[in-house]
């Protein structure tokens, strides 16, 4: 027994150590070909400043898929196509505006939400009542009825990882007007989900309960939401509230695919993406500019380095993520249609900041075998491989096809200073974490790619 | 036997599980303090907005002393000194100017070496030669006298670390007038130690050896040596240099130390502290402004929750690291002068980035303990502790009387975009990521005060 297994590690070992050594030295090639020849960092420049911000439906929209179909063709896809889908299309409708009402109007620095509808072109008027959290909601239910609802739950510093913040205030936004309208409530203001030294508003989805008014809700910024406070401290206020917003008809969009096809193994397919979409009032740098242009970046950087992957690896620029999440829908039930078979899916959608892991929604065995492969990964500053994770637009894939997925797990600390808001620009990115980000992705899709999930 | 090592199991685990939650109990309050209440970003404002830029010898040394010395007993230091000791004064003396001599002057934004001669009144003129490493210096001699060289080497991007590529390059800027000098150069521009996308030059200092001419030497931004690269490339060129840098006789400048004195080893001494000096063409918020101030927040936080250490622990705000490392070794030789007993130094040097880790200079065995703590510290961001590291101010600690130390190595991908150059301002920091580095650095302290090294 002892000899057969003495012969069997001399058979193995060397195996496994010559497998290490030739993925650590092509991980290497393609981490090299990234750090000194990315075209990463000047996709997103494009993107952002000529393109700009592009809320689904908007006439940027297809500027952008343009774009992405351009950037991947240069990039070296074998073929690259536009999958259509029906969105919603939501539009801002004009300047929000909002002031507490005085001898002297303090105007408010608000954003409208997303989804939300306008307050017709006269604003509303009325009292504001201050409402901490849902619990405060239910005790003054009573005291809310003809009034604007200002929900100022803090985000928790606390938290280390800042997207256990986001999780636990991001309620307020998403839920906040329609348990306000409930009880009687004309409106709603938000103190934003950030820790933002500025006083920018931050955006995002509403989703309205159809039970109850549709009332208008709009974000406020951090220095605002203080200063309302502390009048509402000292006495009655009144708030003027004008915004604009209103669902159009449902629109076209596209998801933008392209991919090379596998030489062994065409038919098992590897997604890798970010959403091309982003709220109007940025340029969508970190949020997804950097998923998109990193994904693309992976691409390039295999045919530079003349990598023959195995499997087909297709990279999706999806849309609609940010108001409705409809091209990962579209995406999911395209592959369930077409019984494509889906081994795996990543998604960058967590900022273009220096990578620290990847979070997994996967079964705990083939976390394991993920888990192997971490000395790989950790000289590129990956020390994390946990499970939880994913994205938002290849959720899908797993919960209809049963696909892996994971997520890119970056540097969480600046997220929150510029998501949804008019400071996610191209200048909030720096160039070598963007390009970080894309070499552990990279990585990881090329050991998926060499031994399968 | 058996029996034995249960008992001794039912004994020890449920003392070892409970030190561990009253460590982590301890050290969540800490976060917490820190997270919610920190002075550390406001002091680094005022550091870097009212005092700023504030070379060893400058009008600006003695105010950011008088500004730590404030700090510190507003954190509730139980006493606060200022050690003197002398250094170098070195003044930049004046706008440096550079230009490539043609029918249009075409001008270089350039920074003169710190401690460096200055070209007199009148400026040089000579022509250039473009030298890419020290060998091909050697190789090329003959060709260096009576001109300027222009050492391109480049920042090499491969390197995840960034620390790294800057051992690499910083040769040329520390030793490249001399070696250039040797064979009769009369100048000297490099090519900044840097992968900063903008065209700032990055100054620091350089250590003339006194066998050669002191030739006057400068840095370059990226985009200018790409410039003068590719001029060279199409014919000779010729280059007029101005700089005005001149040694002033030594001064006396302060390390500034506050202290909360053991409850229980007033004897044992730990030490914590970054340096306060900075170069004089920025406010050196993230070099080393951080690490003063997150070392006087360790302070105020342990203070605020009252936690009483055993041991003395010591912050100390260093004089003159950047350009003569006097003030470390003026604490170190006076702590061998009072025979005082340090039993750990840890210093924050590398920026006020989001922590990853801790490098260590210690025995084996006590990095090995160092590592058991690594479940407290990982909550907050920390995952690698390895052998390897300090800080120049504590190195003479380590080197004269074998204390123990420790550096804080933050995510170092944006440090090299503005180490030593005029975006090195309090801007370029964000406030939790500074925050987070106080945080694991308390920690590390709390645990050394609490079980020794």
């Amino acid at each position: 027994m002892r000899f057969k297994l003495f012969t069997l590690l001399l058979t193995i070992i060397p195996f496994i150590g010559l497998a290490q050594q030739d993925d650590s030295l092509k991980i290497r090639a393609i981490a090299n070909e990234i750090l000194l020849r990315s075209q990463a960092y000047e996709n997103l420049r494009v993107l952002t400043k000529k393109v700009g911000a592009r809320l689904t439906g908007s006439p940027q929209t297809y500027k952008a898929e343009a774009w992405g179909q351009n950037a991947l063709q240069k990039a070296g896809a074998d073929r690259v196509i536009a999958q259509s889908c029906l969105v919603p299309h939501w539009v801002r409708g004009g300047k929000d505006e909002a002031w507490i009402v005085g001898s002297k109007n303090q105007p408010l620095d608000i954003l409208a939400l997303g989804n939300s509808m306008g307050t017709g072109p006269k604003g509303i008027q009325a009292p504001v009542v201050l409402i901490n959290s849902f619990e405060e909601l239910e005790q003054k239910k009573a005291e809310v009825k003809g009034k604007i609802v200002f929900y100022n739950y803090k985000f928790n510093d606390t938290y280390v990882r800042t997207f256990e913040a986001y999780r636990d205030a991001v309620g307020y936004r998403g839920a906040g007007p329609s348990a306000a309208a409930r009880h009687g409530a004309v409106g709603v203001l938000i103190r934003s989900m950030s820790h933002a030294a500025d006083n920018n508003p931050h955006t995002g989805s509403t989703r309205y309960n159809d039970s109850f008014p549709k009332i208008p809700a709009a974000a406020m910024g951090l220095q605002d939401a203080d200063k309302l406070a502390a009048a509402l401290e000292k006495a009655p206020v009144t708030l003027f509230l004008k915004t604009n917003g209103k669902m159009l008809p449902d629109t076209v969009a596209h998801n933008i695919i392209g991919e090379i096809t596998g030489s062994e193994y065409p038919d098992e397919i590897i997604t890798v993406g970010g959403h091309l979409d982003s709220w109007d009032p940025a340029e969508g740098a970190h949020d997804d500019g950097s998923g998109c242009v990193q994904s693309i970046e992976i691409l390039r950087a295999l045919k530079a380095i003349g990598y023959k992957p195995k499997r087909t690896i297709r990279v999706v620029l999806f849309a609609n993520e940010e108001n409705g999440l409809r091209g990962g829908g579209r995406y999911a039930e395209e592959a369930r249609l077409k019984k494509e078979k889906h081994i795996f899916a990543l998604e960058s959608d967590a900022g273009g900041f220096t990578p620290r892991g990847f979070g997994f929604t996967m079964p705990a065995e083939l976390l394991k075998k993920v888990k192997s492969w971490l000395p790989l990964l950790q000289p590129y500053g990956i020390s994390e491989l946990e499970m939880g994770g994913g994205g938002s637009d290849i959720g899908p894939l797993n919960r209809e096809l049963g696909t892996p997925l994971a997520g890119l797990e970056p540097d969480s600390q600046r997220y929150f200073d510029i998501h949804h808001a008019r400071s996610d620009v191209f200048e909030a990115v720096n160039k070598r974490e963007l390009e970080l980000g894309a070499v552990s992705m990279a990585a990881l899709i090329y050991l998926v790619d060499k031994y399968g999930l």
